[in-house]
């Protein structure tokens, strides 16, 4: 298997994206074909024991930074590491995707320049597997910020075929986010997907709350990519205010500092289980090739879990999976 | 100052709901009208030691519930708690309502029935401050699913006046909530409200995310009641998992038993200053009365609370400030 990693996508790229390259070639045996600037990339390689590992560098002379406007970036920077990575995937010399970089970035250079929509997705979409004990999905979790009916019943069909795939998870439950898990809750778009869902032949269990959907009452949810954005981002700040809170609090007298450092070792345990970098990034799904995306702020072992994700999508043929099972 | 407290209102009335009337009772002076089952009111006031307090008793023969549908309960139920203790108000015999009963039911029966809209209010919108350190408040928080522009200028409008008079904030911060801190981001309704927001003579800061929110960069935060509804949801369901987990990790071994058990009065500590109940209710902006309504889960301290709020809205006089500041 040959795995593209952009060496130009974290936050501080080519640091820990070489690093993940180099993880991911010794666990997985796999090439790993590292795109970006060539010299940067190989100054990066250097301060590594790589030898025996199946490394490549692919020189691209551009960039699309976190600050770049997306569809500006995509058109005005044809050889960043995104374009040159894609087409890679695109011409068959290289089986998946993975980058750090500007999500908006990735998307528009996958749907506009590169590898493009599948044959009757309306709307690529993100799928995101959260760092909870019972694993919920969601997707969308910001590609689009504003869905139609159609769209949200496309993210179902793709999800489901992701979760039987890579997860093995057999006739995932599809529940869609809702304000209530009440019969007839929802906005305008949730109450005209709802039929929808429900003469779609997956196994659609109704609408849910955030509560439920934290739960893992539901395999995947769907919601347009706004809501998808603010309830991921919410989760994350509201863990990472809460630990902050707590911390202030146990640094607040002798016993509880003691507390706290003899409890340290389950505080340990449970950032680990929340932690992102576990599952290493996001699917986009729908476009005609393997694309994951993984957060900006990435470590090594984020971009190496990313790989790992990329070629359980390769292995699993997800991408054929969906240009099958998208009725159009 | 006379306090209408809705007997029927939370999920086990009427004992948190006449416990909480009793402690506000004792704890302001005021006349706290009780509004419900007489017998029932009376059974469980005969519980306490109420001397000396100014407690009264309004019968009611019906009963909105937490599973009744809202616009045909508020049609089919004219003698419930809510319809009776709303009139009160409009009637000019009480001062403000309080009630931890269905919202949706609270909604219906003061914009249809009882109460109304104040005029030029395009629709009345449910505030929540959110229980973190910084108190940041959103609105609309699910009175409204689906939204327009306007009706988002108009909740950044009673917002602020309730954020100027109840919590002293002279000319509050107002943002709005939205997939992303960079201009440019958000979906439709974003968008369209910004140039809103820019030209309406508030203290509008821009467009944030759940993280700054969260943080307390804005007072005030609008978005439609269905996102508003997920962020607050999420938040809640986020802490609770956690400090589930959290719990669970500290069980596992002895050391981190006693760690935690030295560490309790931080965990209590952090969890009071994330209890809802210190706030104790929503307030419901653009109708014709003060209207506070508390969680369905709500104890008799919450329900003292939301008597608390209800006053303060009373003396700082909300109702005839969005009355007056409402362009039409």
């Amino acid at each position: 298997m040959k795995i593209v990693v952009d060496a130009m996508g974290s936050d501080t790229h080519p640091t820990p994206d070489v690093a993940g390259a180099i993880l991911a070639a010794r666990e997985f045996g796999d090439d790993i074909i590292l795109v970006g600037d060539e010299q940067r990339i190989a100054a990066e390689l250097a301060q590594h024991d790589t030898v025996g590992l199946k490394l490549h560098i692919r020189h691209a002379s551009q960039v699309i930074t976190m600050t770049d406007k997306p569809s500006e970036a995509s058109r005005s920077k044809p050889d960043s590491s995104m374009h040159v990575g894609m087409n890679l995937v695109k011409n068959g010399e290289a089986d998946a995707f993975v980058s750090a970089g500007n999500t908006g970035g990735i998307l528009a250079v996958a749907m506009l320049h590169t590898l493009r929509r599948i044959r009757g997705v309306k709307r690529p979409a993100l799928g995101v597997v959260f760092p909870m004990p019972s694993k919920p999905m969601v997707i969308d979790n910001g590609a689009n910020a504003d869905c139609k009916p159609e769209y949200l019943l496309q993210f179902a069909v793709m999800g489901s075929i992701y979760l039987e795939r890579v997860r093995s998870i057999s006739n995932p439950r599809i529940a869609i986010l809702s304000n209530g898990e009440e019969e007839g809750k929802g906005n305008q778009l949730v109450k005209e997907t709802i039929p929808l869902l429900e003469a779609s032949g997956l196994n659609y269990i109704g609408n849910i709350e955030p509560k439920e959907f934290m739960r893992g009452a539901a395999d995947l949810t769907v919601t347009d990519g706004f809501t998808g954005n603010v309830l991921i981002k919410t989760a994350e700040a509201t863990a990472s205010e809460l630990l902050k809170l707590l911390r202030a609090e146990i640094m607040g007298s002798t016993r509880t500092k003691l507390g706290g450092l003899l409890a340290k070792p389950a505080f340990d345990a449970a950032r680990m289980a929340l932690d992102p970098d576990e599952i290493g990034g996001a699917p986009l799904l729908g476009v005609n090739g393997v694309v994951i995306i993984g957060h900006g702020r990435s470590n090594a072992y984020a971009i190496k879990q990313a790989v790992r994700q990329a070629r359980l999508c390769v292995a699993e043929d997800v991408v054929s999976a969906i240009q099958a099972g998208i009725v159009t």
